[in-house]
């Protein structure tokens, strides 16, 4: 076999494999991998440092398929290079229910899948992040333990999408020299040639970005290998631009928008293994490229073993450090120093906004967890996530905690996943909660792939004010308790936020939102408890004087007025209790004896929240009293706008005696 | 005055309207309105056509502030330029409860305010859209009745946001030459220089989206000017890049973050006025000052009433339907062609994906209303959403009526609020239900402004399939739903589709998101009715044969299922029927008469929908049985997904079962 004849063979498995799962699986996208076999050949045998039979080795390259629906390129790579999780079975069993191929890539499904994609763009910036956690943990640990490529594969799609631009501009910004992007430059979209939508200059917009870019010839192995050296090279992040011929092979479909997501038919991939001369039967490999890939697959076993000499023989105080946080466990003195802090605020009683509250937290925190890496878009002053422990992380000088992300909450919180799928960090965020809604897509991937990734959402509700409708978040609670596998913590005061944050970093596979005020808030807290009283999702903070004819259910800012009223109506001989309810979720998870308990058999149950309802009837029921908005907000001082939307202790009374009056 | 000195004496008004404003309110963003002066002074005095007094004149020339948060600049330039709206005491109480001039620009509460601005990029994308608008209808009335320019003002934020970049990039590719945007390149974000978190040669960068770009001295009217000039005759869009600095005149805090975004204090304002020479007490102005503006102010009228003259000489028809379609009126024989759909339909009982049966309506919608322009984000095989009367625009030739949008939702969802706000036009838009993630702020900023626009969002559940659950949306339904003035359609087969469809062109001031199937579903409406059922939000499908013992609620595909169920449940001697719910938010509006003749009396209520149960508490009450989704979907064919997560009529059947048996 000749290299060239060998290279042939060894993309043409990608190539067959694809084809024929995609046609076994009957939906799919053949024109991806068909397209790309070359550039994944060439990048998996011939550049990327990994262990397939040891595939989460820590110093690994990783490669991000941005363009996720291209998965059975992934597929077919990681099973010829030997990774366990795909065999062959898998590979017949593509976009089946149970199988590890879904229809896209699946973080969590097989190793060898670095991260989920899909969405478009989502991937890029999770490269992004994966190369920002490389630097930092290079400068903590050192170059002999981490040192290595992050490479992503992205298609037109992924660099119309906004996000990538986003991620692109910070990757550019911070210097991101080991990131080195492939753009899958096939001309091909859904609608057809890329000219029905976009006439971007793509490498000058990466270079405008300051980006190192290289363009090269797709189907040239020399030529990818040659542009990857080189990019290697770099002090900047490289985009290779590889022309490709999108499902290459087809007799009639390769070029064309036909071969992007469909089946190509039998009869298409029957002349296309004429064409490129491929007599293996379906779901079958010929011997000796079979061999050449596993070799391949086996080639890079000999660079973990070195690194893991070097490990071994390296300071066992860092060592230790750097074995505890890629486990991703906190460290021995977490709980303690939550506890203390407690302690104090129990005597201290302070008058804070929660957004002060979770900066005195995180005080607290990134004192005893050196893996936290904080950061804000555009909004350090306002969301208060920097601490004395954070400087800002330059594009020179990655010893820094805090990343000043920009104005961009997208790129944001995707950078975030590729940090904390990375490992050794856990990243968190700034931003207002408002602008949940910008980063929505990556905080659902987050979830989806049961990450811990802390988004700090501050501004959250019309306490903020005269920014009025445009940043008053209304729906946004709502809307983000709806997301599956996301903890939505919303603290009445310095306490509970100090325990949210507690419950937000020992959540290894759920992804955390804390919803922060603006504005003051007393302690509600009286009393020290050691128990994370927040852990049950809501508790009762205030006990009826008597038989309670009314329970008050109300989380963050409006459980000082839930307070307020109740004193209001044990006065008119109303007998009260106030339940805390910071974490719908986990009150869900709560048992039903608990829950019950706590949701008590007051016969009028009151719910106070500064958003929507919807959500809450879980909690007080259908018939239920809410007190809370149901319009967008307006613009004005803070306590106007309560009064001017009804949500005020007095209408809390006046709504419970109408009730009573009925 | 020296013209130099008039200029500057025009420019000072609007900064110290400004700075005392925000100052009166203790909050707001003083530091873009002094930086901007000289740049809204030469653009609205010497460029801009447009009519004070009659404002809403339909060939004036549109400006957004895209960095909303300057919002004074605009109050300022609108008080001077003698908009009605806008006098001396809305500047007073700027960010107050009832004020006109809210923390950020709102559409609808003065005119002069095209859009509501404030989270960054979305303005940008407004202007994009009507550009598009003002091309379309242009090349549809001629140059006589429509020829204007768009102004757009961003700042760093803007740039920085990837929806900027996606709307860029559109308004590149569509030559879309009468599009003229203003960076205000004053280096400075909340965080600090923008140095802290971007590198970005931004000139290279439009350049790289195919645009025109000047440079000039943000200070120097006359450089201003002239660029202005120049870029009228691109035939590309322009960005003039105005290098000026923040905070203009304020003696310590100019240039830096801190005239950003708080008052400047009443001190440095005093030195200000000493340094500008500026010796007006506040919400005062020089008499020679206001003249001038309002002379400038006036200069537009005589180009309104050279259109008004060219409106009327113009082809009655054509004039007509112009006024017609500029006062948002559907046209007369609409009502009458959805009818005859109907009638058809109940005739022919077609089983059909609710995707093309939107497509099939949108046959006929299309025929008759021509205003509606469509699109899709690069889905337009799979959202159905061209006709045979939507030929593609093309950078070109804009007589089309269907935009290639590209992979950019969100910048699609704002150029549909840009063309819904410019008028004359109707737009819908194509992508998956999953997708409304990437565009949620926009939807929401389309329900905040009460404009007319409609999301076609296909692929609306597991049905889905092989994707898998990164396009398959479990919690896009609740989310929609929590956004106020948003109507959310689930149509259960062809009828309601049609219904919903006329439902969301006839709603004026209610953006609509319409959830549509990628699997068939049968005909579910054996009748025509000349009512429009879905207006009611939900109405008994089915009744039950005898008392019922149970009431299925059920939207969309699930219809299906809940007929079966009923079937069964009535074949075990449970009468049950089965009400339709294709639209909460209407449902909601009904009377409570015919809502708790709807919800009905039977004791067991159920809930069918293949996504998370939020928001259905409201039908079924917290104790209902719900039959749907609490976690992420799965890859596998939908029929098996169905199966998988238990929704099935058996599951359903089973339910009520044990119900009755506890």
């Amino acid at each position: 076999m000749t290299s060239e004849s060998k290279h042939a063979g060894m993309a043409n498995a990608i190539r067959f494999l694809s084809a024929d799962a995609v046609q076994a699986a009957n939906s799919g996208h053949p024109g991806l991998p068909m397209g790309a076999a070359d550039i994944a050949t060439v990048l998996f045998t011939q550049h990327m440092k990994f262990d397939p039979k040891n595939p989460n080795w820590p110093d690994r390259d990783r490669f991000v398929l941005s363009a996720g629906h291209g998965s059975m390129l992934l597929y077919s790579s990681l099973f010829l290079l030997g990774y366990e999780d795909i065999d062959m079975d898998q590979i017949r069993n593509f976009r089946q229910i149970g199988s590890k191929t879904a229809g896209h890539p699946e973080y969590g499904h097989a190793a060898g899948i670095e991260t989920t994609t899909g969405p478009l763009g989502q991937g890029i910036a999770n490269a992004v992040g994966m190369a920002m956690a490389e630097r930092k943990l290079a400068d903590e640990f050192g170059a002999d333990i981490v040192d290595h490529h992050t490479y992503c594969l992205v298609g037109d799609g992924c660099l119309m999408e906004g996000i990538s631009q986003e991620a692109i501009t910070l990757a550019g910004h911070l210097k991101l020299n080991k990131l080195i992007v492939i753009w899958d430059n096939n001309n091909i979209s859904i609608d057809g040639p890329i000219s029905v939508s976009d006439s971007t200059d793509q490498i000058m917009r990466f270079k405008s970005c300051q980006w190192n870019t290289i363009e090269v010839d797709g189907h040239d192995p020399e030529d990818i290998s040659a542009a990857l050296e080189q990019a290697k090279k770099s002090d900047k992040p490289t985009m290779i631009a590889a022309k490709t011929i999108i499902g290459f092979g087809a007799p009639t479909k390769a070029g064309t928008k036909d071969a992007h997501g469909a089946p190509l038919g039998n009869e298409e991939i029957k002349i296309a293994r004429e064409t490129l001369g491929w007599d293996a039967e379906p779901f079958t490999l010929p011997a000796d490229i079979c061999d050449a890939w596993r070799i391949a697959g086996l080639r890079s076993a000999q660079a973990h073993k070195e690194w893991q000499k070097r490990l071994e023989t390296s300071d066992s105080t860092l060592r230790g450090e750097f074995e505890r946080r890629q486990r991703g466990e906190l460290p021995a003195g977490f709980g303690d120093a939550i506890a203390a802090y407690k302690k104090e605020l129990a005597d201290e009683q302070p008058k804070k906004a929660t957004r002060k509250a979770s900066q005195a937290a995180l005080e607290v925190i990134n004192g005893v967890v050196p893996e936290t890496i904080g950061g804000s878009a555009d909004l350090t002053g306002s969301n208060n996530t920097n601490t004395s422990q954070t400087p800002p992380i330059t594009p020179d000088d990655f010893s820094g905690r805090f990343v000043h992300y920009g104005i961009r909450e997208h790129a944001m919180a995707a950078a975030m996943n590729g940090i904390a799928l990375h490992g050794g960090l856990i990243p968190y965020s700034g931003g207002f909660l408002i602008f949940s809604d910008y980063c929505r897509p990556s905080i659902r991937l987050a979830a989806l792939m049961e990450i811990r990734v802390v988004h700090v959402l501050t501004h959250d509700s019309i306490g903020l004010g005269e920014d009025g409708p445009t940043h008053q978040p209304v729906e946004q609670l709502a809307a983000l308790r709806s997301i599956p596998n996301l903890n939505v913590f919303r603290p009445a005061d310095v306490t509970e936020t100090a325990e949210c944050w507690q419950l937000a970093l020992e959540a290894e596979k759920t992804p955390s939102a804390i919803a922060l005020t603006r504005q003051d808030l007393p302690s509600v807290r009286a009393t020290f408890e050691a128990e994370n009283l927040c852990a049950r999702g809501a508790y009762e903070l205030a006990a009826a004087e008597d038989e309670a004819q009314v329970s008050i259910f109300a989380s963050g800012s409006e459980v000082e007025l839930a307070l307020e009223a109740k004193e209001k109506l044990d006065s008119a001989g109303v007998p009260t209790r106030v339940v805390s309810v910071p974490c719908f979720e986990l009150f869900e998870t709560q048992s039903g004896e608990y829950r019950a308990a706590t949701l008590g058999d007051a016969p009028i149950r009151v719910g106070v929240e500064a958003a929507v309802r919807q959500g809450w009837d879980a909690i007080i029921g259908s018939d239920g009293i809410f007190i809370g908005m149901d319009s967008f907000g307006a613009s004005g001082p803070y306590k106007e706008l309560y009064e001017h939307f009804g949500i005020t202790a007095d209408a809390l009374v006046d709504a419970v005696q109408a009730r009573l009056q009925a």
